[in-house]
This record gives structure tokens, sequence and C-alpha cells, in this order.
């Protein structure tokens, strides 16, 4: 096995989602700062990218030739009325369009959790189906892969109900691996005990996104206590390799919510730190 | 279905884990506490029966004829070293000889994570599963049952890297079901897409403990947030229907952490509010 793992990885697949740095800078910085680091990859948010204007972004993007690793996000499927049902999929439909212009390799979804004052996680697991189903009729046509990102248990109530990449394969199986697949982030499953097996259960045609950062023990909170790369528990170099025996060969993307830390640093050296994790840790 | 179910659960059945009110009173009081609100059920800590004594504690439930629901806690079963290996075993048999002497119905496990500086949770795995089949051997002598309790994967690296109901299953297949079960608290395991098949797996007789409380959306701490049934998204009831269609017929642990609400409350007001809750919402 050995002489097939690389023990570092290749520097040029090293990608940075914009949220890792939102604190400090616009998007348009952000871009300045990835092609001045030398850094080939990128992963944009909708809010940015309106805040900037689409054509802009991507005309930024494209004459910095930036590979955007992921449009973030699309998703959030389950809603109390079908009126709400019915504006999630047509904003998921712009969504997929946005990615379109912005020439992603996928459109990530985070899937959505309970809706408002329900109780019943089934349900809303059957509404994550039918709306996925419903988005893909769309992006399907228009050759857009969308990439179900399973959530960290902890956010089942009120981001994703999708929480391991089990559920993520069972509804590849059930729609159709066709322009679908799964954004693995290792912040939301690191802890699986069906790791492993799970990946090599996707295989490399559902393998769209590997997202990366660590667990930092103890986190202080569920949502901006993110760790860089090295700085927590994950073995995220093991992880790579599980995702490269099954020939995935894309970008690694670093995304780090830290209201405590990362995003209180000057931007140039977060970057600066992410690829030196990036090489040492990843 | 429907008149196999009870709507309401049998009051006689609640039972209240210390935690829940350990802020506003020693283990003493809470026994009286219990005693007075007419709760049949309690669940003690080792820290709170070694400062009340453990004679003292047994003689003070037995005087209540107060069912111990289950003893909390044994565990941490990984270890950095073989030393700290064999302290936790020695430690857990006290914990056995503990429980014995309060009549518990189980042992609680807390199945421990990673070991300092180790980022290999498989190997972890495997340490719970060694030092379990240890501790069996002297609980099983003494006729003490163990409860494995799946705990919420956010607490995977410092706390239990047992995750998931089938997690737990699995080790009871490996390890035999003779005196050893599951404890299902619903905190930990609500999300889990296979809640419903794991507890059918389950069966009654490895259903030694079923713990309520509610998921609050969205929660502020990751220890210290948990809510009063009701307040949250738990769909409690469904809980209890699954696992009394398997024959579960002990009793519902209310256990709840909480340092910004309940913990602050008056200790008489919070064991009002669980009885009541336990009725319109269990």
């Amino acid at each position: 096995m050995s002489e097939q793992r690389n023990q570092q990885p290749d520097p040029g697949l090293l990608s940075i989602n914009t949220a890792t740095v939102r604190q400090q800078w616009t998007l348009d910085k952000i871009i300045d700062g990835c092609a001045r680091h030398d850094i080939r990859g990128i992963s944009p948010w909708r809010d940015q990218t309106q805040a900037l204007g689409l054509k802009e972004t991507a005309r930024r993007i494209r004459s910095h030739q930036l590979t955007v690793t992921g449009y973030c996000r699309g998703g959030m499927f389950p809603a109390a009325t079908e009126q709400l049902r019915q504006a999630n999929n047509d904003d998921n439909r712009r969504a997929v369009d946005e990615a379109l212009e912005l020439n992603a390799q996928c459109l990530v979804l985070v899937v959505g959790g309970l809706p408002e004052s329900s109780k019943d996680l089934y349900q809303a697991r059957m509404q994550v189906r039918d709306g996925l189903a419903t988005l893909l009729e769309y992006s399907r046509s228009v050759s857009m892969p969308l990439a179900i990102e399973p959530l960290h248990p902890m956010y089942a109530a009120d981001r994703a109900c999708i929480n391991t990449l089990e559920q993520a394969n069972d509804l590849c199986d059930e729609l159709g691996d066709d322009g679908l697949g799964i954004a693995v982030d290792l912040y939301h499953t690191w802890w699986d005990p069906k790791f492993s097996s799970q990946i090599k259960r996707a295989g490399k045609s559902r393998l769209l996104a590997f997202h990366i950062c660590d667990w930092l023990a103890p986190t202080q909170d569920l949502l901006l206590d993110r760790g860089m790369m090295g700085d927590g528990v994950i073995d995220i170099r093991a992880a790579r390799w599980a995702v490269e025996a099954e020939g995935y060969r894309g970008f690694h993307e670093v995304e780090i919510f830290s209201a405590r830390n990362w995003w209180l640093r000057d931007g140039d050296d977060v970057l600066s730190i992410c690829k030196q994790r990036h090489l040492d840790c990843c």
C-alpha cells in the first residue's frame, strides 16, 4: 500500500472555502489573496458573490485562473408549507445557475433540518429526497453536479438531517449517480464508525469534494469553533489516503469557521498557515 | 397498533438522574426530593455517593423504596498507557461493586474517547471492546448488568467513541448478551437515521435503560444546554413507543445538564415540572 500513498499532499490541490477568512476580507480580497499565495482553488458563498456581483466574481476568478471547487450552497429542502418548499426549489435553481456562471465543479448541498415546529425527522428526510429529486431534473439538464454534504449530527435539527455518509450514499443509490455525489467534510464525518466503508462504497464517481479542517477537543461552540488542520484530533492524512485510494484526485478545501481564533487573525497569515498545515498535516 | 400504545406514560416509571438537580441539592436532598414528589426511580452519580457515603446512600434510597434505575457511571476504557488502562479497569470493578451495593438495575458505561494525543478512533474503539470484555468477566460473576450508552458524536473525541446504537448492538453481538445491554439516551441518539431499526435489533433483552430530555434548537453549549422534555425537537413519545414495542417496561430517566436554566431553578420546581412534562410530552 505505502508506495501508492503520497506522504504529503500536492500543494496545488489546496482550495480555500471563502468562509475561512470571511470576517477579514470581502470576496474580491479573498480572490486576490488566494492568487497572491498561489492557492489554486476557491469555494465562494452565495452571499459573497451577490455582494460582489456574480459576473464580476466570475471575471475575477477567471482572471486568476482559480478553480471553483464548489459553490456554497444549495439545499434547505424541508419546509413547513408547500409555498416555502416551492420558494426553496426556485432558489436552488438559481444557485445552480450561479454555480454554472462560476464554472464551479459542483453545487454543495446543505440539505436542511426540521421544518418549523416539526419533530418528524423521518418526514424531513423524505422531503430532502423529494426536493433533491426535483432539483436534479434541472441540474442534470444543465450538467451541474450536486454534492450532498452530510453534516455533523449536532446540526440535525436546524441545518441538515443527512448526517452520515451512509445516508448520502443511500440517496445516491435511490436517485441515481448521474450528476449526484457527496461532499466529504471531515469536520462532519470524522467520528463516523463507517467512514472507511462508506468512502469505499461512494467510490471515485461520487466523491465530488473533500473539505478539511480540524475538530478541537474541547470544542467551545457548536458552530464557530472549528480548528486549523493539525490543531485537533482528526487524522486528516488517513482520510485523504482513504479518498485517494478510491481514485479521488480533486482539491482539498479548507473550511474553518472560527470566531475566537482564525477570524481574528490577519488574512494573509491565515492563508500562509493553511498552506503550511496542508503540507504538514493533510 | 394504536391500542397497544399508552398515550401517556405510567407516572410510576419516572426516574430522576441526579445530575438534573445536582447544582441545587446534595444527594441526600435529591433522594428526599424524589420521595417527596413521589418519583419512584433515581440514578445517582459516583461523586455524589462518595460524598454522602456509599452505605448511607444505599440506606436512604432503601428507606424510601426508590429503584436505582442505573448507576453513573463506569467506562472510560481507552488509555494511552497500560498502567492507565489497568487503573481504569480497577476503577470500573469498584463501580460495579458500588452499583451492587446500591442494588442498581445496571451500571451505565460512558466508554471513553481518544487517549491523550491519539487520533486513532479505530484503535480507541478496539480498546473499548477489550476493556469491556475484561470488565464483563467480573460484572457477570457478580450479576451486575452493564449498559453501553452511545453518546452523541459531538463527544467522540473526549467522552465516548461509541456514538450509534448500531455500534452498541455490534458490541453486544461480539461480546455476548449475557449481562450486557444498552442505555438508550434520546439526547445522544434522537438524530440517528437507524434509531428505529436498531431499537428493534436490540430488542427487550438489551434495552436496559431509557434516558430522556430534549434537544434545544439552537443549542448553546455542547455539554450543559440540555432541554426539559417538550422544550426541544425530540419526538420523545414516538421513541418511548419504539422501546415499548420491543417490550421495554423499565423507567424513563430524566437527565438534564443545564447550566443556564434548570440548574438555576428551585429543585422542587424542577422535579414538579419533570413530572408534568413526563406525562405531557413523553
